[in-house]
């Protein structure tokens, strides 16, 4: 009970706004097939260059989930 | 034949008892829903401090397991 | 739209042949059940010895692919 | 007199907006016990998820601060 | 033509502002003598504190871009 | 409130015993002079080696806790 | 004269190929602007997938070359 | 006198029991052949499973000893 | 029994042709002197440049053999 | 007794002269408010340029000293 | 203004005396092609052997200079 | 022939003297008995502390040599 087990799973999310918002977008879209989801940890900060300008941040994470009884 | 293709994926296990024990912890859930298990390797040591008190340990570990036609 | 999200899996290859045909093999393997992959790292390159040769080279990967919505 | 010796302490700081909140949070904290920082680096980017959205961003950095006669 | 050159340089960005401003000052001030900027990667997050305060974020970032026929 | 700030202090438990001996160890003797200490991390295993056996084993671990208002 | 400054340059090749040819359109590209190229290093490899098949393999070195009179 | 010089081999040792027992082994074994052993680290904790179990720990430890004369 | 010890060493190995005969290369001439060789990993990729063409490969591998009685 | 307990501090020492002197002016300055330092580790080394020349060395260490009775 | 962008490079210095003068070797050469360069950092510590001794040091750094308007 | 094999071996130099002194001890004592030693590489720098001086400093470095017919 107390020993619970996690799964880690890596994802990129990306974002025309910033690091915070590339994170986000990449926890929601993941929300759709995963359950219980709870940490997260970057692990690289990249991103897209056009016409001299970031055209979008690229946020690569690991997040971790409760593997529950159904996972 | 010879050459198998592996996955690799990575879990936290954790246990009130000790480091080998949250290793086993990991492995026992995951053979709920993986087959085919074939080797870990520890990425991560960590626990929980409660009253001056190690609560419980916390591994992380990467797990291969063959991908068979069914995988 | 413009802001796709990614899942990376870890693979392990192998091949007698060499490192790119290690590469080659699992990633044909895994386009079994993953679609929409988009590129893949190089994490680990090792391989097993007999008899003073190499007997297969065994590439460690990671692979990345679009979430789409059936994911 | 120009050689300094300085002292590095690791901190985790938090915030449920972001990360530059995150680590002004774990400086203003810091600044009530320790005096003269000055520089940080980030070392780790990490968050709690709650209901599929993210609680809070929790940011590990190493902070400089000059070693007076004081200190 | 499909087999492009790129070449990496290593710039350090600094705003008052934030980590995002920073990648975005670097870019700009490197894009008065390099064209063709495709992609960047952060290397380290710094910053410099006066007063207790973060005076200012610092960026180090990798910047890619192809190596066209007059680079 | 909800937006702690913890301290990491780095600390190297022994023990003749084994490797979670050395952890336990090392925070006992920490929580003489450290408060409210929440969590842990190992970040190297080491050992001295006498007349062929293990003659105790060595472990640097990171522990993290909450900067009350005392502290 | 015994004592050379080398600099050291970052740069990504392509091929579809292979790894060593990606390694070698990198060094034919760089020698149309740098002279005295002496050694190199691997520093990634990665590469994109297109319909479930290696398009091209990416290769990042470094570079290094003998700063002569006129470099 | 007391300027000594070490060399560091790397060993890898086993054990069905856990990991404390695995680097006993590798250096019960490597006593047979090296003298003057001082320290050692781990450097890898890895094992093998079979049945959904683990079957042996595989600790990858660096060992450092004394040359002397005769070394 | 069940419980080999390896010793691990590190070689360096070189070819004109590429990266998997280099490393062919060092076990090769490994085997004058080592026995029971089992595995291999790729450690580092390096090689010279003569007239701005790849001279040779050089790839540093760790190779670990089974400590056999008369090792 | 024989299972000490050490803390490890971060230190930046800083010197015109050199590394070595700009390790000793860091564990001198520490002296005064640390006892029983028994070992260091070089984190990394850095310097400042004026008018291109090496203004000064900086380097970063860690220290460990014995957690004594009154600590 | 106060957000200055600094390019880094990396450079190669060697010595017959050590490693101080190699990194002096280094910042000379280059200060004939770069200005305003403002800090180093070591990569990496190297050397050449013959005939059983210390032929010279190589050290790589990284250096750090402002992008100022002609750069 | 101009594909040779080498060979590394890890090393612990120390010297009450400095840096480039417990390199040189190194590869001295390692004379006695390696032939052929062709580079090393600084990998840790460390040292030990006696009544808030440093009594020595200890390298770690690795040395590569040629494995000729009679290795």
């Amino acid at each position: 009970m107390s020993t619970h087990t996690y799964k880690v799973v890596e994802l990129v999310g990306s974002s025309e706004v910033g690091i915070e918002d590339a994170i986000k977008n990449a926890i929601a879209r993941a929300s759709k097939t995963i359950r219980n989801m709870r940490w997260f940890e970057v692990v690289e900060t990249r991103g897209h260059i056009e016409n001299d300008t970031v055209k979008h941040f690229q946020v690569t994470l690991k997040v971790g989930f409760t593997m529950d009884d159904a996972a």
